[in-house]
């Protein structure tokens, strides 16, 4: 549904990379990587999770870094960055999903980055499906240096302007910001919350800090399960405000607008906002996401899956 | 550590699967299939964690069964299962780990079936590095017909034995099978346990039922720290007993022998029991699980990992 310059997969370019593990291509600014979707990363309705789209787009980044020789720590700092113990943290990631892909199915995957505003980084993603050329995903993240010592942000140095700065495109972003405020959540204003969130042993990343894909899967924990049956979510918005910890304990607040969570049958979509925090109060992560009614382009389907209940 | 056949991957092998889905070998009784371990598949320790390999041995599982011609309802079924509504449950599961991978390796991943008793099917799998033919991971597994309507286990149907058994490769099963009996655990005899587990939405299957795989995460759950900082999981036994929907709560619970919890310093491995149950009192899983100080291998280096604490 999404139409934009002539991106189509040539063929030939696949055997370049028989392992999937990517590579540069137009001009060395976009890096391109192919993954075919397994069982496993697929959930309840037969379609690849959000989760999944997510930790393609992490995959991708960290591998340009590496594939553009600029892997210092192995996590993505470069070796400017390495030696002033700066790491990248996201703040901000806005995904937009027009189709999920199902198992089987070959993704390809373009990243690139731009500069944003004086000390950031923006860094977009375009999934498509291999097959067709059909653009499945686009996704906007804006990043920036925070002090893994201090644990504060900080101002990008010069020397890493100068490591990376040749690799920015500068295009505008691929999902055109969405400047809406996200507001704060309350026990009053939310209209679901769950709580006593804690990470699994499995949930934490190398820094043992609970890794940014995993907030969604918390986030749609205080979701309703009639908008999860019935809808699909077709984008979001997450505004990383804290890190957490494994012995963090966490809430799930979820305020639904736009819709009767009792009569979800209309062909009408779904908005709600989404706040994780602490049990102890301080904010996590601030969200907000857009839902669609399921099969809402298939003959005018709609309404509950068919599987077996449990 | 590991000496078997010449099983030496074949470089120009991989070429003939450029998407990684897989394909038959060996006189079409062995299913390959490579995996490049991903940045999101790895944890705490930089190295691919059990969920992953599991993940990739059900992958091919599936993939094996697709690829044969076999796959009825697409997931597993094959068409004279499929219209009997018979599905396959696993009802036990041997790995054994001699080294995990890390980012960036690719595993290379070999899976056959043979009988298993009157009714039942082994499966059996090897994970070797593709770089050094190293066998890092075997496996075997044990599966049984349920009939997906009433829930109860079915004898094998000689139309679905006809279908399947010219696939069966019918060597002795990779993994000596542990016949130690697995103990029930309760709240006098575990150690630890960690109550008011739930099934989150994206655990579930296509089935709405908790996918095999992600009952690991949760009897690690009541494995204790120390061990999870200090040791690395070398085998693993599960026996499925019944299976868990998505409104499911349980609790898992955990017993240590073989080592003293305050003292894990020492070179020595450790042995857990466990088990995971329904709050309501009915066991899902009953475990053992075999644990070596990490490093060990690495000149002595043996203790806590040197990563920085949330």
């Amino acid at each position: 549904q999404w139409t934009m310059l002539d991106w189509k997969p040539k063929r030939p370019d696949m055997l370049i990379d028989p392992f999937g593990l990517g590579r540069i291509v137009q001009d060395g600014l976009v890096f391109r990587q192919n993954f075919s979707i397994r069982s496993y990363e697929i959930g309840a309705d037969r379609t690849a999770s959000i989760e999944t789209l997510m930790n393609h787009l992490q995959e991708t980044a960290l591998n340009h870094v590496k594939t553009a020789g600029l892997l210092g720590d192995g996590f993505g700092s470069t070796p400017e960055m390495t030696v002033r113990n700066l790491i990248w943290v996201v703040t901000k990631m806005q995904v937009v999903v027009d189709r999920y892909p199902t198992w089987g199915d070959i993704v390809q995957v373009d990243t690139w980055v731009s500069a944003s505003g004086k000390n950031g980084m923006r860094r977009d993603w375009i999934i498509q499906d291999l097959k067709t050329g059909q653009i499945l995903t686009k996704a906007s993240s804006v990043w920036v240096m925070m002090n893994k010592v201090t644990r504060r942000l900080s101002k990008m140095p010069d020397e890493v302007r100068g490591e990376i700065e040749s690799f920015f495109m500068n295009s505008p972003p691929i999902v055109e910001e969405d400047g809406r405020k996200l507001p704060k959540l309350d026990d009053k204003t939310a209209d679901f919350v769950h709580s006593g969130l804690t990470p699994r042993w499995s949930d934490l990343d190398v820094n043992q800090h609970v890794n940014n894909v995993k907030y969604i899967g918390w986030i749609l924990e205080s979701a309703p399960l009639p908008i999860l049956e019935s809808h699909e979510l077709s984008s979001l918005t997450l505004e990383y405000r804290r890190e957490c910890g494994r012995d963090s304990v966490l809430q799930s607040l979820t305020a639904v607008s736009g819709a009767d969570i009792g009569n979800l049958g209309s062909n009408g979509g779904v908005e709600c906002q989404h706040m994780l925090r602490l049990e102890e109060g301080a904010e996590i992560v601030r969200g907000r996401t857009e839902w669609k009614p399921k099969y809402a382009n298939n003959l005018g389907i709609v309404g509950h899956l068919p599987g077996e209940s449990a």
